[in-house]
C-alpha cells in the first residue's frame, strides 16, 4: 500500500469493517505493541475488520507509530492509559510529537493475570519470577503474600517473560502474564486472577494518519495536546477555563515533560464532545489563539457509549442562535 | 420627515455633519431633555451638524425617547451618567425597554454652576433658593458655607428654576443653574463656580432608531443591557466571565431594578470594543446563549478617543487564525 | 436617652421586644421616613416592641439616619429596595457613607394602592391627581385605562398627596396612596387595589448605631458596601469571586455612583450568611485585603426565614478541620 | 540510630551540617538511588554535612524511601523531575502514598554524558552500547549521527552499564554514563558532552520522616499531593482556583494515575511559598476542605534562591489586617 493511499484506509466504524480504500482487494495492515499474546493484541482483536487483515507485533510504541507515519502500516494499536506493559508515556509523548497521526477509536481491555511456570511447581518452590515491571506492580501484594521468597526479574513484556519459559535462554522459574499467552503457549498455570485490584482496565487507541474526522455519534471524545507556556504553570487555569466556560467536561488530563528542561510540560487532555460541535469548535479555536502549539489528535466514539449532558446554552442550536443574533446586528 | 426615512438620518461622524438622508433639503429634528439652557442643551450643541437643525426641548427623558421611537424626531440627546438634572435612571430604564433605539454617540459636558438672583442681592439676603435636587446636591457644601440661612425649594430643572426668577409665578430669591442659562436670561450672577467638586463631568448620549452600526474607529464603546436571571444574582459572575475571558474591559456597570419585584435587576454595561470586532462578537453571542433577553444598544466612538490595549490572543487576526485552524481540521 | 446609652438599645429579636437598655423606664425613640400613613410607617409597625415607643416621622431618609448617627434617635426605619416613596438611593448612599450605622433587621411590606378623592367623584370627573412619582409609576397602566384625562401632579409622598386633599392649599382632585392613610384621613376611596403589578413588596431596614451583631439564626443575611476601584470595573469579578469560591450566594447587588466622578461606583451587596460563620469571615477578610474601603453594615435575620443550603466543604466544621490540619503541620 | 531519634536528625540548612540529633557522636545515615557514580550520588554530594556520614546506594527509589520510613536511614536522596535514571514516577508515587515522609530540600544537578568503552575503540567499531533507557533517550540524536550501527542494550542504570564493562558478565562494547563514573572506573572515554540538549538539569529531593518545617527564607517552595475526585477531572479547576485567588504561583504540576483504575489521578504540585505564610495556610486549608485526602510533603528553600513577587493584598500583613477587621466586627 502506498503512503498516499493510506489516509483513505479508515475503519468503517458503522459497518464494523475497516478496509483499505485503495482497492477492494487490498487489506489494511495493522501493527501493535508486541509481542503476541499481550493485552495489546487483545485490544487489537476487538477492532472490527481485523480478522482477515495483516496484524504484526512490533517492538515498541515508537516503532508502531513510526510505521503509520511512514505509511508502511495503516493502523497502530497502542496503550494510552494504565497499561500493564508500559508504553503509555511513550504513546502520550510520541503521538504528541507532530500532526501526522489521528486517534480513530478507543478500546478498553479488562486486565487479569495468571502465574505460569516453567513446569508444574508449588508456589513455595518458586525462586525467581519474571514479567513486565508494570505487570509486577499490579500483582505485588499477591506476590508478597503467596511467593514472598521469589526474586523479581524484570522482563520486556508479560508475554515475552512467559515465552522465555519455553527455552533455556532464561533461568527464572515462573512468569506473570495475560491468560491469552498461557493458552497460546500451553504453559502450566500455577495461579490465576492474581491481580491485586479486580476490575482494572487498560485503554488502548487505534491510530492512523490524519483523515476525515468521523461524524459525531452523540457519545464522543476528543483528544488534544496542549503545551504549557514555559515557566507559567498558572496558565493551566486559563486552559481549563476554556472548557468549563463552555460546559465541556474533561475525562482525562495528564502532564508530560516535554524534554526541553525542568518546568516544561505539555498536557494530554481528553474531553467529552466532538470537533463538529459548536462548543468544541469554540473551545479549540480559543485554545489555539492562546497556545498555537496545540495539537488536535482526533474526535472518536467513546468505548463506553455513555451519553453526557450538554447544558442547553452550549448546544449547537444555542451557538447558532447567538451567532445569528450578532449577525443581525451587523446587518442593520 | 417620515418615520420610514428617519433611520437613514444618521450623524456623519467622520464628516461631522449629521443630515437627514431623505433629501438634501430636509433637516433632522433633534429633541433633548429641556428646558433650554440646561447642561443637556450644552451637550446637544456639541453634536456636529445641529446648528441648522430643529432642536426642541421636551419635558422628560421618556418623552424624548418616545419621539424618536415614534419617528417624530430623528435624534434625542439625554443624560446617561451623573447628570445634575436627573434623568439618568429614566434613560437607563427607558432605553433598555425595547430594541427600537440605538446609541450613536456619547458626549461629555463639564459641570459648573452659578448662583443667579431675582435681582442683585447680597448672599446673606437670600432666604430661598431653587434648583434641581441633583444640582443642589452638587453645591450643598458651598451653600452650607455661604448661604446657610437659605431654604431649598426643589425645582424641575436648573434652567427652569432660573427662568422662574423672571416672573412673579415664583417667590424664591435665587437659583442655581448652568452658566449658559445665566447668559440667555441676563439674570444677575451672585456667585459662580460654586460646585463642590471641581472637574465633574456629565455623560450624555445621542440616540436614534436602529441603523447600521458605524465602522470601528479603534477607540469604541459598546453598550448592552443584560437582565439578571431572577433569584440568581450569582449569575452576574457568569456574565462578567464572558468579558474577562476574552480580554474585554468594562468601563461602566450599573444595576437597575426591572420593576418586576424584589431581586429582579438588569445590568447596563459599557465595555471597550466594537461589535464588528471578533472578540466582541464572541462575547455577545456567548451572552445571548446564556441570557436571550440581552439587548444591544450600540457601538460608537469613545468621546475621549482613548485607545485601549487588546491582548494579542484576542485580536481579530487571532480569532481568524483559530477559526481557520478548526476549519482545517473539519476539512481533512 | 443619652447618645452614650443608645448603642445598648437594641431590639430583642428573640423576645420581640426592643427596649432601651439604660433603664427599664426609658423607651427607645424610632424615626421613620414620613409623613405618617406611608408604607414606611407600615414597616415600622411590624417591628416588635414599637407600640409604646416614640415613633416620629421625619422629612427625609438623610434626616432619619442623621438622627441615629447623632444619638437623638435610637432607631430609624427606611426603605432600601423598590420603595414607592423613593428614598432607596438615598438610603443606599447615606448608609454607606460611614461606619456609624448598622442594619438590625429587614422588613417586607406588601404594596397596594387606593385612589382617594377630595370628595366623592366619578373617575371621569378627575382632572388632576397627585402622588409620589414612584407611586405614580406603579399605577400608570391603571390610570391610563381608567382616568386617561387626568393630569399627574407630583407630590412629596403618597400620604402627603392624600392629606393635601383635606384643605385648600392644593387644588388637585384626587390622590394615590396607601390604604392606611385613607383610613386615617377618612377621605372617600374612589378605587382600590389599583396597582399595576399584584404582589409587589417593598423592603425596609431597621438601623441603629453599631452594636453587637445578633447571634446567627441559620437564616441570615449580611450587607456590605464595596467601593469599586476606580477605572477598573473588571475588579467586580474579583469581588464576586470571593463569594463564589466560598459557596456564598448573593441575594442583591446594586451599583451606586460615589459622586466622585464618571466611572466611580460602589456596590451595595446582600448575601446569604452571617459574619459569625467561618466562610463569611473568610470572604470578608479577603475582600478587606483587596479593598480596605469595604464597609460592614450588618448581619441580621432574613425576613422570609428561608433556609439556604451551605455546601459541606464551606461549613464551619470544614473550616475548622482545614485550619486544624494546617495547624498540625505547623506543630510538627 | 533508633527510629524514634531519627526525626530530630534534620539537616542544619543554615549551618550546612546535618547531623543526627541523638548524640554528638552519631552520624546520620543517607541512602540514595544507586548504584554509585550516578547523577543521584552527585546530588547527594551537594547536601551540606554528608561528607563524614554513611551514604549507601540502594536498588530502587522505593527501597530508599522505605528505609527512611522504617527508620533504618535518616535521609534519602531521590530524583523527582526529569531524571536520566528514571525513578521520577516511582518517587512521585511512593512519596505520595502516606504522611510519613517530608521533603527537606531540593537539589539541582546539571546533566552531561560521556561514552565509555570496554577498551579504546573507534566509534564505528561499536556494535552494542548500554545505558539506562532514559539516558539513552537523551543521547539518541548523537548516537544516530555518530554510532548509527550500534544496537542499544537497556541497562538498569548509567553507572551499572558502565561498570558492566569492567568484567565478562556483559558483552556490549560501550556505555553511556555520567562523567563521575568514568573517573571512578578509569574506563576509556570515547566521546564526551554527547547529550542532545545542552543545559539539562535533573531535580532531586532530600527526604526524611516528618519533622518541624524549617523557617521561611523568602524563597521557598511547598509540595503537596492532591487526589483528583474520581470521574470529575473538572475539579482540577477548583483546585487551581485556590492558588490563583490567593496570588500563589505554581512551579510544577504533574498528574499521576493512582492505580485505582482509569480516570483516577492525583496531582503532584509544587508552588511558591511556605506553609508558615498566611496565604499558603489559607490555600492549604481551603484545599483540605474540598479534598481531605490532600497530603503536605514539605516546605523548603528553593535551590535557585529566586525571590518571587507576592501581591500586596496577599502578604501576611494584609491577611492579618483582614482578620483583625473581621475580629473587630465580632467584638462590637
Amino acid at each position: 500500500m502506498s503512503a498516499a493511499a493510506a489516509p483513505q484506509a479508515e475503519p468503517q466504524h458503522d459497518a464494523g469493517s475497516p478496509t483499505s480504500g485503495a482497492t477492494g482487494t487490498e487489506r489494511a495492515r495493522y501493527v501493535y505493541l508486541g509481542p503476541a499474546g499481550t493485552f495489546t493484541e487483545a485490544a487489537l482483536r476487538q477492532v472490527p475488520g481485523t480478522e482477515g487483515s495483516q496484524c504484526d507485533p512490533v517492538g515498541s510504541v515508537i516503532t508502531a507509530l513510526a510505521e503509520v507515519r511512514h505509511g508502511t502500516a495503516d493502523f497502530a494499536v497502542v496503550p494510552i492509559e494504565n497499561s500493564v506493559e508500559g508504553g503509555v508515556t511513550a504513546t502520550l509523548d510520541d503521538i504528541a510529537a507532530d500532526d501526522n497521526l489521528q486517534i480513530r477509536r478507543e478500546i478498553l481491555v479488562p486486565i487479569s493475570f495468571v502465574l505460569v511456570g516453567r513446569r508444574q511447581l508449588e508456589l513455595n518452590e518458586i525462586q525467581t519470577v519474571s514479567t513486565h515491571t508494570h505487570g509486577w506492580a499490579q500483582v505485588r501484594n499477591w506476590a508478597a503474600a503467596h511467593i514472598p521468597q521469589a526474586e523479581f526479574i524484570p522482563g520486556n513484556s508479560t508475554a515475552g517473560a512467559a515465552r522465555g519459559l519455553l527455552d533455556d535462554s532464561t533461568t527464572y522459574d515462573a512468569a506473570v502474564c495475560a491468560p491469552l499467552v498461557a493458552e497460546q503457549t500451553g504453559l502450566p498455570v500455577l495461579a490465576s486472577a492474581i491481580e491485586d485490584t479486580a476490575g482494572a482496565v487498560t485503554r488502548f487507541v487505534l491510530v492512523s494518519r490524519p483523515c476525515p474526522v468521523p461524524a459525531p455519534t452523540g457519545s464522543d471524545k476528543t483528544t488534544v495536546v496542549v503545551p504549557l507556556p514555559e515557566d507559567h504553570p498558572g496558565a493551566l487555569m486559563d486552559i481549563l477555563d476554556q472548557f468549563s466556560t463552555r460546559g465541556i467536561n474533561l475525562s482525562r488530563i495528564e502532564s508530560r515533560p516535554t524534554g526541553a528542561g525542568l518546568g516544561s510540560y505539555f498536557f494530554s487532555i481528553d474531553f467529552e464532545g466532538h470537533v463538529a460541535e459548536e462548543r468544541v469548535k469554540a473551545a479549540l479555536a480559543a485554545l489555539y489563539r492562546m497556545i498555537p502549539g496545540i495539537r488536535f489528535l482526533g474526535s472518536y466514539p467513546r468505548a463506553d457509549k455513555l451519553k453526557y449532558a450538554i447544558p442547553a446554552h452550549t448546544r449547537d442550536a444555542a451557538y447558532r442562535a447567538g451567532q445569528e443574533w450578532v449577525a443581525a446586528i451587523m446587518e442593520r
